[in-house]
């Protein structure tokens, strides 16, 4: 079953439910999703019998993350394909769900890819249906695998870094397992550093205007047991000038080839706050985020999303919803708001990059080429 | 009256309702002030005609603001003493009714000795109070002036430091009318700037937890006709990278002898990010900010506050009253909240400090010490 892989080795952690399983019940197959939207006052799953409902849960956020969706748009391939509804229909109904969103069109490409190829041998509709779902099972088994090597990595560097344990680690937006088919990327280094006795303490920045961070990551970090502390986004400097912070972990929503990251707003200042205190900052990413199409920072087009995330107060579940969902009006009427996506950190502010083939440090061009180069013969071998 | 102090001196902008008046109806006197809980929603004024009415505006942060809370102590023992009340008594009252608020108890101070000096002198109670009201009205006057003087200072400052004009200040928190008897501190300078036309834009940071950015200083631009944009407070680092933001602006809760500057949670990190990317980063704030008895930026206490602000949202009315007032949750329920009130500017970063009675820049303590032989030369005088 697909939810194997959303399992945590450690006994003692409390059962959570995984933010996407695949299901047969005996009516037929489903695609079970973790309502993300009602966290964390909620526990609520979501069963999609059909693509138009797995539509509507990738347009309404209740699950969300760039490598999750990926690998909900694979399985919602496989449901089309094992139900027998039309296959292309639903691919393109579920890539152009959110159409930025570059890896649901990647785990669609990915299934509809294996059902087609298939048909092509001359294999039956089932036999097919059967291929995409392997697929499926394959990405969000990838994506979990690349998550426990990246923890691995991840806190290695840490020791590595910050001899002694007892590692006080700051992190902004939500990286865990609610984006991911294992259990992220940042957070799953601190994940890993907690399981081994080595974390200290999770500062998580509360990530306005979403609030990821007191919605999400506060949540995987309160079931997981670890000690973990809520602050504003400016709050973060104060905790750096008393030495509370011994590294920054972020994920990454996009690496440019010459190392700069774009992540969720916010990143930045905090990449230069730790270039200020002489703290690592640290960046955790599976390679698929590397884009070598894109040669710098200044290349990357910033999203600009609507006023009224800033301009009003959602409370969940429909913070998560973001812009337009009836918010209680904060600022003035028709005020303005500067309300960027992500923001840029340039790679002489980045300590290191971790990704499931390993660590580049110091952040470099010809660093990246090179995991690219390492990647690429993974990918033929 | 008192409000003649609150008057901007520009035809063209539209009138607005001080944040605090005195008058005296048929009725008898009252103190006027806007509710400060209902902005930017709307502009509602509480009429108060007696202390226990000023004791409670105070406490549900209805007026607010260190400069303006110690002119409202004033007015208010002026208020007991008009109408016949027992003076002492209103004094303990006022001055107690937010025990941190150092102002409110200086306030309180100057129109209570004036009345006693009055008393002590023979004069009957009605010249006493008289002389209480007198004193209030010195207070209000004498601050609407400092921030007058600021706001030249300071845009002469700007002109020197950014020659050519079309200024894109930032700023956080509030420092405007609403905090002040004249037009504040650093938001007096910005609407000085507008006023001869070489304000570009001013940045407002929404300053989370209780978004007085977003509620106070954008209606304070709103209402002055400023070209004026909101951020969330992490999203200023985007502004800084694309070269958005000529100065920062912002005023001070207390500043040390050393010249440390203790102001709102989020003022160091935009310290930072100004040093980084070489902006200028001043602060405003009157003389009577300078604590000489604090040596050094670590020998000021850091208040910290309720975890609720944090971890709970909470829209207006209530946002302005800070904590436990059946905010939504937000984040999982028994989350713990850094949440420091403010933070600690050391002086090395601070461009200069613009004070009613000039600027100091650079900051060191002999710039500073040498102010305050000043400032106590212009008392003794």
């Amino acid at each position: 079953m697909a939810d194997q892989y959303a399992q945590t080795p450690n006994g003692s952690e409390p059962p959570r439910l995984p933010s996407l399983r695949w299901e047969e019940p005996p009516e037929g197959p489903v695609v079970v999703l973790l309502d993300q939207t009602r966290l964390p006052a909620e526990e609520v799953e979501l069963v999609c019998t059909d693509v138009p409902a797995l539509v509507r849960a990738i347009q309404t956020l209740a699950v969300r993350g760039a490598p999750l969706l990926g690998i909900t748009g694979a399985y919602g391939v496989a449901l089309a394909a094992v139900r027998g509804y039309d296959v292309d229909e639903a691919a393109a109904l579920l890539a152009g769900a959110r159409p930025t969103a570059v890896n649901l069109a990647y785990g669609v490409r990915r299934a509809a890819g294996a059902y087609r190829v298939a048909l092509e041998k001359g294999e039956g509709r089932e036999r097919a249906a059967e291929a995409a779902l392997a697929e499926a099972r394959d990405l969000h088994r990838e994506d979990a695998e690349a998550s426990a090597l990246m923890a691995g990595h991840g806190l290695a560097l840490l020791d590595e870094l910050l001899p002694g344990g007892g590692h006080r680690i700051l992190t902004h937006c939500n990286t865990g397992a609610l984006v991911s088919g294992g259990e992220g990327t940042a957070f799953a280094v601190a994940l890993q550093a907690h399981r081994v006795g080595r974390l200290r303490r999770l500062w998580v920045d509360e990530t306005r205007p979403l609030l990821q961070g007191a919605r999400l990551t506060a949540y995987e970090a309160a079931r997981s047991g670890m000690a973990y502390t809520l602050l504003t986004d400016n709050a973060a400097g104060s905790l750096f000038a008393a030495g509370e912070v011994d590294a920054v972990l972020i994920g990454a929503d996009r690496i440019a080839a010459d190392g700069a990251v774009a992540n969720k707003v916010g990143s930045y200042p905090l990449a230069v706050l730790a270039k200020y205190h002489h703290v690592p900052f640290v960046v955790v990413a599976p390679t698929t985020t590397i884009d070598p199409h894109t040669p710098v920072g200044a290349s990357i087009e910033v999203e600009q999303r609507a006023g009224q995330e800033v301009t009003e107060l959602t409370a969940p579940p429909q913070v998560a919803k973001g812009a337009g969902v009836g918010g209680l009006p904060v600022a003035p009427l028709g005020t303005q708001a500067y309300n960027p996506a992500f923001d840029v950190t340039p790679p002489e502010l980045v300590t290191a990059i971790v990704t499931e083939l390993g660590v580049v440090s110091p952040v470099t061009g010809g660093g990246i080429a090179e995991l690219c180069a390492r990647s690429r013969r993974v990918t033929i071998s």
